[in-house]
C-alpha cells in the first residue's frame, strides 16, 4: 500500500516540472499547459524547455533537460509526434521518473503510430520511466496546486478523483463537479495508456489519503483480469464509480477511432464491474451525482427510506422513484405516528411519505423540522429524502415581474422574505443530520436548482446534497445502499 | 372541435373573475390568489367577495356574487371545506359557468369528504356549471395574463400547457420550464377532479391554438376508456407528454392518500399510452426536456443521427446514447467523406461521429460549421447532435482565479475572449438550421449549463435546444422520431 503511495508520489507531488513544447506562441499546447500550471498556483520549480528562447511567460527557459537547476520529477511533452521518441530518449538519459505525453498521432490514428508507441514504451521500460498517454490532456493534483491540463481547466479542489481515457469527457465531469460544488483531488487524463493504465491509477487512488471517491471514464480495457482484480480491491477501500463508453456498436466504433482500443462486450463488463463492487454511472452527469452522494453522505444501514416535506404529488414521485430503485418506503411505527399526530395538521397523510400538507408554505418550517426528526429517530428508517422549500428565491423572481407597489405589499407578508427562515430551517436540518448521522438528501420545491438560494448551498456544504429530481435522489441512495451491502459481504 | 374551444373559452379567457375567500390577511389562500392575479397583470374585471370588507388589495370588495357589476365567468373558491356547498349553491343561483374549488378536505381525506364532493357535483350538473378541483391550486392562462395559482407562481409565457393532478408537481414542472426557457400557455391544477377530468382539458388543449405541446402529471384515471380515446385523438393533433405517478406500490399508496384515486397498473397504463401515441416522461425534468424538444424542433424523417464537434470521448458517449435509445449512427456517404476531407485536419475520424479533433479549441469554428453543414446536406442524416463549445464562459471563470497580470496575458490570446466568435458560430448554426430544417440539438463542452453563455441562450431562442447530457440529447430525439412514426401510421 505505502509502496503505491511512494511510487506515485513524485507524479502527484512533483518538486520540479519541465514542460517541453512551450513557446512564446499561445496557440501551442505546451504554452497553454505552462500557463495553466502558473495560473493554478503551483509552488514547485517550473522549467520551460526550449532551444530558442531564454524566457517564456516570465520563467527562465532551458535548452534541454540536462540544463535545469534541479532534475524534473515530471516532464510534460507537447511536441509533434515525430519528435517524441528523441525526447523520450533524452528523458531516459536524464533519469526522469514520470513523463506525460500530451502529443497525439500515435496508436489512435494508425498502425505506424502504434509501432511508434511501442518503441517509446521500450525505452521507458528499460530506464524505469513511467509514461502517461500519449494522446492525453495532462493532469491535475489539487494537493500540489498542480493544474496541468491543456484546456487550462482549474477545477475546484476536493476529494473526488477522476481517471479518464478521454480528456474532454474527464473535463466535462470536472466542470459538472465544480458546478455541483464537488471538488476534484486528482484528475488523470490517461489517453492511449501505452504504459500506465487506468487500473494503475485506481490502485494508487485506492490508498491515496487525498481521494475519498474514485471516478473513471473507461473506453477500453487493455488488461481485463488486472483491471478487475485491482478495482475489486479498490472498491473494498473506497467507492469506485465507472462510466463506460463504447457499450454499444456505435459507441465502440467511435471509441475505436478515438483511442485505438476495442470496447469490450457491454454485458460481460456490466456483470464484472458489479461483482467487483464498482458503481456504474449512466452518463456524465449521473457520475457526478453519484460522486456527490459518496463524497458527502454516510452509508445507510438498510434500504428503508423516510420521505417528508412531500407537498402533494412530490411524495408520489419520490415513492415511485424509491421503489423503482429497489428501496423500501416502510410504514411508520405506531410511535412515530403518535409523535407526528401531535404536531402535524389534522389531515396529514398519516403514513410515509409524511406529507406535511400546506404547513410551511408561509415560511414557518417547525412542522417540517419536527417531521424530519421523528423520521430520523425511527429505527426502521435508514435514510431520508426531504422535499425542501426554496420559496424565497421563487418569490424573489416573481417580485421582479411585479410593479413596485405590489412588491412592497408582498414584502410586508410572510412571502416577502422567507430567506432568513429558510436559512434557519437549513441550520436545524444540518444539526439533526449531525445528531443522527443518517444520510439525508433533498429535492426542491419552489425555485428549482441552486441559483440564488443561500440555504441550499449551506445544506450542500454541510453534507446534505440536493438533487434535481426525485429519480436522482432515489438513485444515489440506492447505489449507496448497494455499496454498503457490498462492503458487508466482502469484509 | 370549435365546440370545445367555445365551451372552455370563458374559463381560459374570462372577462370577469370573482375570488371568494380573499381578505385583508395575507395568510389566506384567497388573498394569495387575488394578489397573484393582480401581479400577473390580468386585464379583466376582478371581484373579491367578502361580507365584511369593502376593499381588498385596492379593489372594491362585494358581499356576494349577485352584487358584482358584471357576472363572473370564473369563480375561485378558497374557503374552508364546510362552507363550500353553500357557496356552490350561490354560484348556481348566479348562473356561474366555471368554478375552481381550491379548498381541500374532500374526497382526498375521508368518505365523508367524498360524499360532500358528490353533493357539490349534483348541484353543478343540475345547473350547467363546470367544476375544477376541489383540492387544487388554481390555473394559469398566459393568453389572458391570468395567473391564479395559490403559490403565486407566474411562469414565463409560451406554448407548452400543463395539466397536473398535483398542483405542486405542476408548479415544479412550470419552474423547471421557466429555467429551461420553456414558456407555459395554460396550467390547470385539476385536483380531485370531482367534475372536470384531465382528459376534458386534454380534449380542449388538443384544439387550442395557443398550445403546441400538452404535458400532464397523472396520478389516477377515473375513466380509463375515455382517457385513452381522448388522448389518442389529441396525440394525432399534437404531442401529449405524460408523467405518471403511482406506478409502483409505494407510489400508488402515496397517491391514494393524496388525491383519493387508485393508481392503475403500471404495465396496462404503459402499453395503453404507447398505443395511444402518448410520450412517456421518466420524471419531472425529463418531461420538460421532452416538452422543450417538441416545442422547438421539427420532426425528423428517420432515425439516422449525424454527430459532430464530438471532441474526443464525447463522440463515444453520444454514439452510445443514440444506440441505447434506438437511433442509428450511420456511416457517412462517400460524398460527405470527400467534402470533409477537404476541410478537416488530416487525422480526423473519417466516420460518424465527425470528430473535428483539436480544431476550434482556439476559437475558430470554421471546421465545426462546415462539418455541421456537410451532415445537414447528407440525405442519409435525419437529425444532428452537435457537441458545442462554451469555452468563453469556461475561461471567464478560470480568469477569476488568476492574478490580474496573468489574466491580462490570457486576454491577449485566442482564449482571452472567445465570446464574439462563439456568438458568430451560433448565428451560423442557426442559419444552417433554417436552411435545412432538420432537428439539431446541442450538448456542451467547456462550461456546462447555460450560465453566462450568451450564444447558448441565442441557440435555444432559435430552436436549437441544449441538453445537459448525451443521454438526454439522444433520448429526446428518439422520442421525436417515435412520434413521427406514430403520426405516419395513424394518419
Amino acid at each position: 500500500m505505502t509502496d503505491k503511495l511512494a511510487e506515485f508520489n513524485s507524479l502527484f507531488n512533483p518538486q520540479s516540472i519541465a514542460v517541453i513544447g512551450a513557446s512564446k506562441s499561445f496557440s501551442k499546447t505546451g504554452t497553454a499547459i505552462l500557463f495553466s500550471i502558473i495560473a493554478g498556483g503551483y509552488k514547485g520549480n517550473l522549467y520551460p524547455i526550449n532551444r530558442k528562447e531564454t524566457s517564456i511567460l516570465g520563467l527562465t527557459a532551458y535548452p534541454d533537460l540536462f540544463s535545469t537547476p534541479s532534475k524534473a520529477d515530471l516532464v510534460i511533452i507537447c511536441v509533434r509526434a515525430e519528435f517524441v521518441q528523441a525526447i523520450i530518449a533524452e528523458c531516459a538519459k536524464a533519469a526522469i521518473g514520470f513523463v506525460s505525453i500530451i502529443s497525439s498521432g500515435f496508436g489512435e490514428i494508425s498502425l505506424k503510430g502504434k509501432k511508434e508507441e511501442e518503441k517509446i514504451i521500450k525505452i521507458a521500460r528499460k530506464n524505469n520511466m513511467r509514461l502517461i498517454g500519449p494522446n492525453c490532456m495532462g493532469l491535475t493534483s489539487s494537493e500540489a496546486s498542480l493544474h496541468a491540463l491543456m484546456n487550462m481547466l482549474i477545477p475546484k479542489a476536493g476529494d473526488v478523483s477522476i481517471i479518464s481515457q478521454s480528456g474532454t469527457v474527464g473535463s466535462l465531469i470536472a466542470c459538472y463537479g465544480s458546478e455541483q460544488g464537488i471538488g476534484i483531488s486528482r484528475f488523470i487524463s490517461s489517453g492511449n495508456e501505452a504504459d500506465l493504465h487506468a487500473e494503475d491509477f485506481i490502485e494508487y487512488l485506492a490508498v491515496d489519503p487525498k481521494t475519498k471517491v474514485i471516478t473513471a471514464f473507461i473506453e477500453g480495457i487493455k488488461n481485463g483480469k488486472r483491471f478487475l482484480s485491482v478495482t475489486k480491491e479498490a472498491a473494498r477501500l473506497k467507492p469506485v464509480i465507472i462510466l463506460k463508453g463504447g457499450t454499444t456498436m456505435a459507441g465502440a466504433r467511435a471509441a475505436g477511432s478515438h483511442t485505438g482500443s476495442i470496447a469490450g462486450s457491454a454485458e460481460i463488463f456490466e456483470s464484472a464491474i458489479s461483482q467487483a463492487g464498482m458503481i456504474r454511472a449512466l452518463d456524465e452527469k449521473d457520475l457526478i451525482d453519484l460522486a456527490k452522494a459518496f463524497s458527502l453522505l454516510a452509508l445507510p444501514k438498510g434500504k428503508n427510506v423516510g420521505i417528508t416535506g412531500a407537498w402533494g404529488g412530490t411524495g408520489v414521485l419520490v415513492s415511485d422513484a424509491c421503489s423503482k430503485n429497489g428501496l423500501q418506503v416502510p410504514d411508520l411505527t405506531k410511535e412515530s405516528l403518535e409523535k407526528l399526530d401531535k404536531v402535524l395538521p389534522p389531515f396529514w397523510s398519516r403514513s410515509n411519505p409524511v406529507d406535511i400538507t400546506g404547513a410551511g408554505l408561509d415560511g414557518d418550517f417547525f412542522m417540517l423540522i419536527r417531521a424530519i426528526e421523528v423520521l430520523l429517530e425511527d429505527d426502521n428508517i435508514d435514510m431520508l429524502i426531504c422535499v425542501l422549500p426554496a420559496f424565497d428565491s421563487l418569490y424573489s423572481k416573481v417580485k421582479l415581474r411585479m410593479d413596485p407597489e405590489l412588491s412592497d405589499q408582498l414584502n410586508k407578508t410572510a412571502y416577502g422574505s422567507m430567506g432568513p427562515q429558510e436559512m434557519e430551517m437549513a441550520k436545524q436540518i444540518v444539526g439533526l443530520r449531525k445528531k443522527y448521522n443518517k444520510p439525508i438528501v433533498g429535492i426542491l420545491v419552489g425555485l428549482h436548482g441552486q441559483k440564488g438560494a443561500e440555504h441550499i448551498s449551506f445544506l450542500e456544504e454541510n453534507s446534505i446534497p440536493i438533487y434535481e429530481t426525485s429519480s436522482q435522489a432515489a438513485r444515489v441512495l440506492a447505489k449507496l445502499s448497494n455499496y454498503s451491502d457490498f462492503l458487508v459481504n466482502n469484509q
